[in-house]
């Protein structure tokens, strides 16, 4: 390491407490800062190596659990625990008061209604013309395309390309299904090969990039919105009237005409998800179950939807058309996180559709719960109840 | 607890070890999973009060630091490391590889170009005049307002009511600065005081709700994008021709040619930010350094902006208009957040800026490295190299 | 003329039949057109000069009355007949059927809540630093610039100077009223002077295009849904529910139901008007009275809101934030132009609000028939009735 | 006609000379205007049987000619003259500038990469899992759909059923493709037997309406920019540097970097066409050509992308996704609109994909126009010179 301040790194075998030890000893050095509690990690490095680099130690966050959350999901049914990882007050009492009111009423519905996750390469050409031709040409290919997938990779599943020609362009959005996992480095791989091939078999040889920013990773869009991105789940139940008054406090037909007051927000916004909240819970759960949270920024999006009965009870759901979540692969194998995910029975082989409900059904127990604190002028008073400011 | 399924709780000091247990082995009990390594936390359950309900122990997310990083900022200047914590493989030396380059040119500017955090009432009339005589009051009476804040709350400094009149109603967004906070809890109490005087205080003591969603707390908005939300920071520098070439072996001509495929992108799928990707950096420092990371959903907005100067090099910028931030509150006191945020010297008062032109730079790296790695054709084979399934 | 496929022009005197007429047989020439209907005008060519170039003839587009409509507006109050040129049948009755419900009900409020038109100059600097810096000189030179502004051209007032920082760049938009014209071409010309005399008085003497592409000059933004463009007007009635019943064969609850099936439509779609239509009235209103009618781009974005009322009423209203219209200049003097605006008392001084809020309620019109239609299952049969195919 | 302030109508012969001046003397009663001009038509009112209801006579917008533009399209070859319908002084001059640019660089390239127009019902289940197990029914039942449309309706052809659920909905876009005309009423017509014979058909009788709000008629969307709607368009050219410098003084360089500038002000404004300005040229030849001029607001939206080559010269091209326009139908078939679609040889069978590819080059000429003057700093002082106010 001739560099002094370069960060040390041994190149064999990198994922060692000795390796943390000195990199923490480095900062010190460098900054003045101990990493006592940072170092200060219960868990083996080496089950980090290809989660991390330059590892030093663990951040400790905080994980409360919220429930029970009765779910009659297609795949999630039963009673449920919730490990939210979060560091703000209320968070999880305001989540498990919302939880309290779905299972009073009999538990949350939920379902997966489509799978889509997407590289986006984007192939350039002449002129619009020979895009458009390429285009066509790229639908009749499509089964030898989808073939090359399927022998280079082992999981994805090509669905469609989608496209949106400009300029003198293809924009595509490659569409797979992905198993268990999120997907994004699979299906980036699996679209490499696809590519490759393209470019081989295609007359013209067509120059591409790999992303022409519409798959649109790591970013809100309406582009996922509207043709989904991972998971597009819906999670609804019936609020009773009943319910509504004991344990939240306010009548449906208020929660139903402030309805109308926050879509007239959301639209004079133009903001991203209809409801009150979809990002603090989606969030909690992401840290706790170990998936890239990161996808926080795409996976927060939706609509909010609601019906009063005639009888007042209210129909409510959330629909969440980017949901990227994984039973498998990335950090959901790492211990504190692999806990997390078993305690929900939502670890491996065809759980993550059933993550995904549980999620959307979370996020619907956390706008009931927000919304009806607003309208029951609650909202500060329990902040200052339980947040740290007491 | 008469209620088998209820979670044990004590109302009278929750934050302890032994409550955390108990709560541990109820969820063993119910759910078949024994919690081994969330329950092996190594800080001290006290700590959380204020920050979690339910605790039960921490979820361990590894952190790999990168750096370091060249910042001339206004307030970051030097040299930085930069705590991440993530569970993406190769995240952190990619995030690496674009600080080298960065401070290979000299570093980072950085820029905190606005202030504002806001609560976003909304006032209920008979029709659309009287809302917009209410408005008319509202800008006279200001000054009683801002002192009406000023007296209950200690931080918050109210700048301006914003007044969005649709229908019948008025939304507002009532914008503060909250020091180095990030004030979504103070000005909440603040505003709740400020309407409540309204109320008392105009002649037809108005209905109003807290929130008309136009906050938009917890979510990406153009509002946001146009309006700022916490802090507006700009980070730029200029990538030499040379360092490119040598470092990410691609020349600056075509990166400046991506910039215009990736803005059609962009523009194409409706997304919430211009660049590659902003959302990995941010979130991994947010976890890293105890900040309300389902903000991530708000504060991944922004906009890449480049210029190819005659010489070849290539002015970058990144601007970033809802970046919420806090040096101070929140998760920012907790043992391992804290040290993260004390190895960048960004802890405490007069420091949330500092930390806000860090992570703008570090969003900076971001994109530089992963455009990068998409136009030099390596981003698949990085992440075979360093990630999970090498 | 040399070239001989040049348009025949006289530079001195060319608004004349006798030219007019020279370019119509040059026309035919070249394409083998007789143009014999739109030189069948009946206008006076002379006063068409300042209004177009290469003037061949008119476009004779049918105009229909709708109405009486009734108003209780601010300004705009009694019956008035509504000049609508269209081609599109069923509309004029469509309009007028929802203009027949609204005066039933007693008639439409309107309230023009805002003035705002912009030109959006775009000021260039070393970074972002500098860009700030600048933007606070401005605040602090706001009255000198004013002062210009005031000196330079007669009617626009500046209002303030709204600044959106990003990259090394101060993006503004500079916020004019103008009094009864719609006012581009005159704030254009305001901006200019301004942006000269900044250029000469700010020490870095800064560069600066006069169009940073955020006016929204002849485009749909958020950035005028949310800053307002031109007037922001509102238009709310209260639909009786028996007239509901009687003359559109629903149920107000039907159609309160209907909102927000269609709000969430909107939110799916990411469109930029939550109603049925509003277009389709803005756009007729605008060729009978001369506006310039490319602005219908930015005009019919809005909001659309509803309450159901504990009797079974239900509140009604459109809210539209980026109105530009004129009561003067443009081509609101052109001889059928103007007597559509006269027959409305709307043209000239002192007019330009009042047309605004007859448009809105026009607006709300057309949105009482269409949705109504949509949900009574007339909307085909109506067009099958009336329109072209019958 | 006992309401004395109903407008008079016959009911069996209404579009007569006859009862237009019955009309324009009731005005005139009611109102004090004379209709002496809108009266001054030279069309026979029977023309417009089916396009207007209450005739009155017609709005005179006076016509420009612009051109010649050179166009080496698909379908559009030659040399074009354009009618421009306006009253906005300057805009035929300027289109007319970057027309004679395009063609002293060979002309402009233009093609039709999609056709698709929609109306979008919307389908009400108990729950979302119902929903989505219709969508499958309506995926297995296309053709049966497909038929019906065929056998139910001439034109349009059912193409595919895009789906978006939401909550216990299913949105639908039902996609046609129209021939030469707009298609709007015809395939609202098509979708109407298509929805009842779904009801009909399956097994649970489905609840509908016809539109959900996603089609979305008369209105920008996301929706239309990624899905298209009526024709996606694209033209295209390259701009060389010596007629750049000699017609419009400025150079390919600075017009390629304020292409940069643009678009992140597009981007930060949140609008919908990334270019100058798409509406004033679609307006004027909406208005001449007899096309529904409401679509402006829909078919305005669009892409603005360049490249500089190695050479200086400049590829400059305009994405329009949502190009709603027809060659036959509608109002086209009037006097004088016809007569400019002939012009053009626009009219009738065949005709509408070139009717498209000009409007395009027509956008792209104002663009290649504007931006110059804006860079050149002569867009106020051409206003000055050809405007109203000279």
């Amino acid at each position: 390491m001739s560099n002094p301040d370069r960060i040390p790194r041994d190149r064999d075998n990198d994922h060692t407490r000795e390796m943390a030890s000195q990199r923490a000893t480095f900062v010190a050095e460098m900054t003045g800062t101990k990493l006592d509690t940072v170092a200060s990690y219960t868990i083996d490095p080496a089950v980090t190596s290809g989660n991390i680099e330059n590892f030093i130690g663990t951040a400790q966050v905080p994980i409360g659990i919220a429930g029970p959350l009765t779910m009659v999901g297609e795949h999630a049914r039963g009673d449920f625990y919730i490990p939210m990882a979060t560091t703000e007050g209320t968070l999880v009492a305001s989540y498990s008061r919302g939880m309290r009111v779905i299972s009073e009423c009999g538990g949350a519905k939920a379902t997966v209604v489509k799978h889509s996750m997407q590289r986006a390469p984007v192939f350039m050409f002449d002129n619009a013309l020979e895009a458009r031709d390429f285009g066509q040409w790229l639908r009749e290919n499509l089964d030898s395309i989808r073939g090359v997938v399927k022998t280079s990779v082992e999981v994805p599943r090509l669905i469609e390309i989608e496209q949106y020609p400009v300029a003198n362009m293809l924009y595509t959005r490659f569409c797979y299904t992905t198993g268990d996992a999120a997907g994004q480095n699979m299906t980036g791989k699996a679209t490499l090969f696809a590519c490759e091939w393209i470019k081989a078999n295609h007359p013209l040889k067509p120059q591409y990039l790999l992303s022409g920013n519409i798959d649109t990773d790591k970013k809100h869009s309406m582009m996922n919105m509207i043709q989904t991105r991972g998971k597009r789940v819906i999670a609804e139940f019936t609020l009773k009237r009943d319910v509504a008054k004991e344990l939240l406090r306010v009548d449906t037909a208020s929660l139903y005409r402030y309805r109308q007051i926050a879509s007239v927000g959301m639209a004079q916004a133009g903001s991203s998800y209809s409801g009150a909240h979809s990002a603090n819970g989606i969030t909690a759960m992401f840290i706790a179950t170990g998936q890239d949270v990161a996808n926080v920024s795409e996976s927060h999006a939706g609509l909010n939807y609601m019906e009063l009965l005639d009888n007042g009870d209210l129909y409510w759901s959330v629909t969440l058309p980017a949901m990227i979540c994984a039973a498998y692969g990335g950090g959901t194998g790492l211990p504190t996180q692999r806990e997390c995910l078993e305690m929900m029975d939502c670890y491996g082989t065809g759980k993550a559709d059933k993550l995904a409900e549980i999620i959307a059904a979370v996020v619907l127990a956390g706008d009931v719960s927000l919304s009806s604190a607003i309208l029951a002028h609650e909202w500060v008073s329990s902040h200052e109840k339980m947040g740290r400011n007491r």
